[in-house]
């Protein structure tokens, strides 16, 4: 769809849908320009994506808003100022009510040229205010929202800009309140700087634009898996299941907030100690007794009946000591449990159990792929690394598939097919922002996802792999190349940026380095795992045929120790009417890096969260 | 687009992109029909959609591939029994390597017919699976998934369906393995006991189509933003912004894996008496000593330099001391911090800090309106509630909405407008599924939603509806109706099922029951909030315009003695370039059970997570 096309188009559909009411309030200006729907205004990019860019709408009135980007101050003539002093040549006095109007508190006059943006597109707006409407010591300082009412005209200074907008009007003022401390004020902080401000720097150009290719490849994601059948779920954040056997898991808890030392306070100190009445000490008192008694019935050859009555005593006293043993080691342990985690006691805690924050859907996915063929998932997952890298965060969006009746070679070409088409979408679709990131950021950028829509991925074994790694004499890795090591970056740089240039999917991992739950090949050596590495990026997408036999599954659980109990509902679905079906995951974040050719994760990430770091 | 025009379509732009490996491999059969592009087979949507519902394939070859639901075996007469062993009468036996073709074990021969679904749609299609093929024992059980290459034909056995499947040819199967154990071996089981095997509950036919339907709701608010210009924020899950002033708030931490106990014990019992090589204990002695030395020197009068070296050596000891005491303090603190929950100490943890999960994301989701625009963000959230309730689990998938320079009007206006959107969707697009619903779960449900469409909600604000609460005499409220009381499910539900029969809208709420963000009214006392109501299924949407003026915020957090610490950065929002906005949330769960008339919120979320009850 052309920039042209879209906005009367959007014109047109928007209008009948609004209730009467609305459609009042969304109109305050007598204007043909479609204005936003929901806010009483026309969005920049209605103007800029016109092909004349806006020129054809010179004359209209029209609502603006947005945050100062820059700005400069023209003082007028003494003589002019006296002559607007007295109204002439303006008519923002003689608005009505409704509009913020100031009169100059200083004798010379000026006017105020605004650059203003509202995030809609990469464009921005000149204003022009008279110091009559706005203070210019306010509306200057960049930061500033401004809401104004004005007519659009071509511009009075000549310049670039296609149009400007003569303000008539200030509607909203929101100032700057210290500009020594409000964080944009200066020129083009770079972004590691920018992080510290997570909430302020989608007011930069380079933040701006990267959330809205970051919208768009979210929307492309969507269309991907829709135009080819699969259906959406959405798995969920808080698990039991360690989906991957990592140690590296948020717990989920409310055990944290609950009064620990306060609760045995609240109970009696040793609270089975009291049970039934007695104590513990008690009853062992009597329960010595009890058997010598016994003993003594036993050796003076009395009544028979009376030494079977004290057996029966004494095996009851015996029963209730045990058990209050029993409890009270329990209480004990309960007690300590949080401060002896190899004793961690959840019984308390908010589900009874413990509970992490998924590292990754794809287990969870699988159920639903066994009964509705194609599924996939797209939302947040956890890794509580303490390692600091740029192309991981704590808190990451990844985009899940999971295919029944399909094999690894199917996975390969579906997440092949996902990593092409969001691609092609960026290039396509995003081309204002790709211009600006082009310029500004990466300057092979387009070139790089252009090959990464048109050319062939390399595709070879992991084993073929570690060959060409032990080949490289001129390059030092850090980590030794030997068949069984899992790649490192490196070695993933090195086979992607250095040899083949292009991504490569590197298949048939030794089954040491990847997941319990990927399928073993009949080399039983090997598993059908997959990633797709790419260029400057790394590996975007892991993929894997998924072990549909339960015997071989429920080794690989026993095999890495890992508790088979919490694994019991995935070997179900083994045990019933199980498929072949294999998956992928995408870092959807690292899409972002490859698409933006930003160098950071935390760049990218509205709120990136990492070991030490969290904000908000 | 019609079912009729979508297959072809598919066919004609999906064959191009195949590497020519996967296209040999995605069409193992010689057929027209598209084949489901990353599994190899055909999905029954593709046959069942279009307008003959496949009765003009009859002839072609095919592979399908799915779960039995139902199945029944014809024996055959001992005479043809006969035949069939000969080889005559089929080709089975004809077969190549790679289906398994198995001799059926006991002499008299059957024919099994499978009813298999593969969830790509309601209908499930009739397979005939001869003994020869597949043993009867193992295919006949429902569960069973079931793999075959066969021949499309009108039904041999008549009956209300259209075609199906002669198989030739089994290539997978996935038994049952203990039919006792299956828990889906027994028909039409209530929906609460499904719950307990969320992981094979999609294999029913309401599950299956509960899944599509909120498959389909989910692409239509993505479609709703989308078309209206709002861009796609991801909000942070974790966070230390209590973003609605609650307690019940999940807490997420790796402090519980870490050994406690065994800290202080690899540091020394008390680190601080050792540092630099002294104890408390003895700088205290010294501090005594060092002091009297001082007095003495003074009295005696004697050399001012040694005096003053003294002096200055007491001051150094004396920092020292209160150095170390202070470290001590802290150790004893940070020792007894996880027991000792007002002392809670999070330096160790892995933020250095408290962190959440988040209960809303609109507090983030506001930095970025007051920079882009209207943005929106879609994603779980998270309220650790003890309560039982068949509307809420802990963990819940939110719709949010931020736009910038809009009002109360403009929030309430865009949640109508999505609310209908929402509908609208479901009776267009999700036909044969909402058809499903109004037979077998709800019976008023088109009627319901249609409704939704095309009235206008009822629109008034809290007073109002108190007064018309205290005036329904003949109704009794478990809670009483005063002005200032929060509204309880029940009031809610009275408004909108009993008087006004619709959506009803109620704004303008005490600004006590409200959260501290929601902007002040002119009178003082309320607030521009605003819930959406809907018939049977209570608030599915609420919203706000939120304070813009620092001051009334900051009184607002003090007023609730919220910490305001952890608000600056929203209170920043405010002190740089502030902009009035509004927005809302809309629970997405709430809106599945709207559109398909179950009543409990566990049996529409795929994985429900609640108090106690938490499976995997």
């Amino acid at each position: 769809m052309s920039p042209k096309e879209e906005a009367p188009a959007a014109a047109a559909t928007e209008a009948p849908k609004m209730a009467p009411q609305q459609q009042q309030e969304a109109a305050p200006v007598k204007t043909h320009i479609p204005t936003s729907k929901y806010s009483k205004r026309v969005v920049l990019k209605t103007l800029f994506s016109r092909e004349d860019r806006g020129i054809g709408l010179s004359g209209e009135r029209i609502v603006i808003g947005g945050w100062v980007k820059s700005s400069k101050e023209n003082r007028m003539p003494i003589f002019r100022t006296f002559l607007k002093l007295f109204g002439v040549g303006t008519h923002a006095e003689k608005d009505s009510a409704g509009g913020l109007t100031y009169r100059a508190q200083h004798p010379v006059m000026s006017t105020v040229f605004l650059q203003i943006s509202d995030g809609s597109c990469i464009d921005s707006l000149q204003v022009v205010v008279d110091s009559t409407l706005a203070p210019p010591g306010q509306i200057l300082l960049s930061g500033t929202c401004i809401l104004v009412e004005g007519v659009i005209q071509r511009p009075s200074t000549g310049g670039k800009h296609s149009i400007e907008v003569k303000a008539e009007k200030v509607l909203h003022l929101g100032v700057v309140e210290d500009h020594e401390k409000y964080p944009l004020s200066k020129k083009r902080l770079p972004l590691h700087t920018l992080r510290d401000w997570a909430h302020f720097r989608p007011r930069t150009t380079t933040v701006a634009s990267i959330t809205r290719i970051r919208h768009s490849l979210t929307h492309a994601t969507h269309n991907f898996f829709q135009n080819n059948g699969f259906l959406y779920v959405q798995v969920p954040v808080i698990t039991t299941t360690d989906s991957e056997g990592l140690s590296n898991k948020f717990n989920v808890t409310t055990l944290l907030g609950k009064t620990i030392t306060e609760e045995p306070s609240n109970k009696p100190t040793s609270v089975t100690k009291q049970v039934s009445g007695v104590s513990l000490e008690s009853i062992k008192a009597s329960l010595k007794e009890k058997s010598n008694q016994v003993e003594e019935l036993k050796r003076t050859d009395s009544n028979r009946e009376a030494l079977l009555a004290a057996i029966q005593d004494l095996k009851k006293t015996n029963e209730l000591a045990s058990q209050l043993e029993a409890k009270e080691k329990k209480e004990k342990e309960k007690a300590t449990a949080l401060v002896k985690p190899d004793k961690l006691d959840f019984t308390d805690d908010f589900f009874s159990c413990q509970a992490f924050l998924t590292v990754s859907g794809r287990l969870h996915l699988e159920s639903y792929a066994c009964a509705l063929g194609n599924v996939y998932s797209f939302g947040p997952r956890f890794k509580a690394q303490t390692s600091h890298s740029t192309r991981h965060v704590s808190e990451m969006w990844m985009v899940e598939a999971e295919m029944a009746f399909a094999e690894l070679e199917e996975a390969m070409g579906c997440a092949t097919d996902l990593l092409k088409h969001l691609c092609k979408w960026v290039l396509e679709k995003c081309n204002e922002d790709m211009k600006f990131v082009l310029k500004r950021v990466d300057q092979s950028i387009v070139g790089r996802l252009q090959s990464v829509v048109s050319t062939n991925f390399e595709k070879l074994p992991y084993c073929k792999a570690i060959d060409i790694l032990k080949q490289a004499k001129e390059q030092k890795f850090d980590m030794n190349v030997e068949w069984g090591v899992p790649l490192t970056e490196e070695h993933e740089s090195y086979l992607a940026d250095e040899i083949f240039k292009k991504p490569v999917i590197i298949y048939d991992y030794p089954k040491e380095v990847k997941p319990f739950y990927v399928r073993l090949n009949d080399d039983g050596k090997t598993v059908a795992a997959f990633d797709v590495i790419v260029p400057k990026v790394g590996a975007v997408i892991r993929g894997s045929q998924n072990e549909e036999r339960v015997k071989g599954l429920s080794t690989r659980i026993k095999e890495l120790g890992l508790s088979s109990e919490q694994y019991e509902w995935y070997l179900d679905l083994r045990r019933n009417g199980t498929a072949k079906h294999a998956g992928f995951s995408l870092t959807f974040d690292l899409i972002v890096l490859l698409a933006t050719g930003i160098s950071d994760i935390r760049d990218v990430v509205p709120f990136p969260r990492s070991y030490g770091k969290i904000s908000n």
